[in-house]
């Protein structure tokens, strides 16, 4: 079987395109003619986000290699929530799409093997095993250290499944904790960096990349450019393009010379790109999937045009 | 409205146990009694994890102050293991038990904000506002900074509700990241305890703690003694008692002489403790939840012995 890692860097190639769609909807983003079917309750908004996901879906799974449901906007919304997240993946994994769950999830050993049969391997019931929500990549936070991660790439490995660890995140405050300089010079994020090299070598690919990849957000340039060094075998997932306001030219720096090392997120610019300046006029409301089709077409001549291959 | 954190250590007062239980089921720690009542499905083990955890909720809430549930146990059960969560929480909170989710979210500040919503906060849909899990207090994993944690912060304010963040956990490998010395000569757990303790501040209520507090490992005793120093109005989330190792009279070095300061969890050694050879004589499978009870008052017995006040 194909490295799931190498399954997504085929699509990349094929779709000449390192985006993946953040699908991460709440009620204020609905357009108004869907807010109006569904009452305004909870149930009502679920069907509403499930068919604004499907409708998005529908638009772009031939130009987009993946998308990523983040699991906080449907937890938002409590177990009805989590069904739309079921039903969106299972919708997603119809149509090609690749599935990477940004649920930043970790624990200490015993619990983190409970997570990671939830997104990633099986939930055994007695001599039964059952999928749960059986996604293809998760994010994952490695504040608790080597055994919090060690249940997740059991998976990967057992199930072809790969994740993408927290070194350096998008948001501001990110340098907090991740930033902090050590004893011996190296800063945290990059002791985590030289930790998932390690934790990744036994998951390499045909492309030279391996399944443990890590998430580094477009907002820091810098240490793209740094991490893409420091962890040659390491898949990107970065965050913060668009809305958050990391740009193509930046983002760059995080790809290898054959264009390939990262796939690049984008959530509100996409999936709300009919509410903008720059489409409102062209799209009406009920166009809106269009005008995320539209958006997404635009981001990946964006990238495309600075990013090696 | 009495501060969230007066009311978790009113009942601890009231009670004289400084324990939480924790609610951590999977399908093999079931008695066979129940298993053999449902199917070995997802559905039918999720009907007996209910029926398991209120069994235990009804023997213990007379003498035990907290639930925590785990997150990660339900999850792997999917959307139907969501819905047992949640109604086991009702329940616990029908018999008077302060719900302690251990969830261990974090994320950047706009999907912290949906985490929040779901667990502390409430879900807006429009003009309507909607409690999803309200819980009391949640666990937060700090990796990403203040803008990761204020969402929650604010939902404390806002709500009567409380927080535990991570610190040091009681897992073996929890030194990997957390333990790490910084050009300062502080760990990292360290700076994440100055960070509580200023973060807290506007939240300390007529006992002297805050309702923002920590998680400091019971299996890390010289840990608890120092951060206790560090973080007078800081209560503690001392997991790792029982199953993990920790010992009362280490557990002790995290209280202060009042008696107060820390909640201690256990859970496999309470919720399986009809398994165990101390207790699989003396009760019958049947009777399982009285088997916690009567491990909860050795429990309890042990803590008060070592624990001043």
């Amino acid at each position: 079987m194909k490295n799931i890692i190498d399954v997504l860097i085929e699509s990349v190639k094929e779709k000449q395109n390192p985006t993946v769609i953040g699908l991460d909807p709440t009620y204020e983003m609905l357009p108004e003619y869907i807010k109006k079917k569904y009452p305004q309750t909870i149930e009502g908004t679920c069907e509403g986000l499930l068919e604004f996901n499907k409708l998005i879906i529908d638009e772009i799974y031939d130009i987009i290699p993946a998308v990523k449901p983040q699991m906080a906007f449907y937890e938002a919304l409590g177990v009805k929530g989590i069904e739309v997240f079921e039903k969106t993946c299972k919708y997603a994994k119809q149509k090609g799409l690749i599935i990477i769950c940004d649920a930043k999830r970790g624990d200490i050993g015993t619990t983190a093997e409970r997570y990671s049969s939830a997104f990633l391997g099986k939930t055994k019931i007695g001599n039964v095993e059952e999928n749960i929500f059986d996604v293809d990549f998760l994010t994952v936070n490695p504040y608790l250290g080597l055994d919090g991660i060690t249940p997740f790439i059991e998976d990967c490995k057992k199930y072809n499944k790969g994740i993408f660890i927290l070194a350096k995140t998008s948001n501001k405050s990110s340098g907090d904790i991740q930033d902090l300089k050590l004893e011996n010079g190296k800063t945290i994020y990059e002791t985590v960096v030289n930790l998932v090299n390690m934790w990744g070598k036994d998951l390499v690919g045909e492309n030279g990349y391996s399944s443990i990849g890590v998430v580094v957000g477009a907002t820091y340039p810098e240490q793209l450019e740094e991490i893409r060094k420091l962890l040659p075998n390491g898949y990107f997932l970065i965050p913060g393009f668009g809305a958050q306001g990391g740009k193509a030219e930046d983002i760059a720096r995080g790809f290898d010379k054959n264009g390939l090392g990262g796939i690049v997120n984008a959530s509100r610019s996409l999936i709300c790109a009919y509410k903008s300046d720059k489409w409102k006029d062209k799209y009406s409301e009920k166009e809106f999937a269009k005008a995320t089709r539209a958006e997404a077409l635009d981001m990946k001549e964006k990238l495309n045009k600075y990013i090696g291959g």
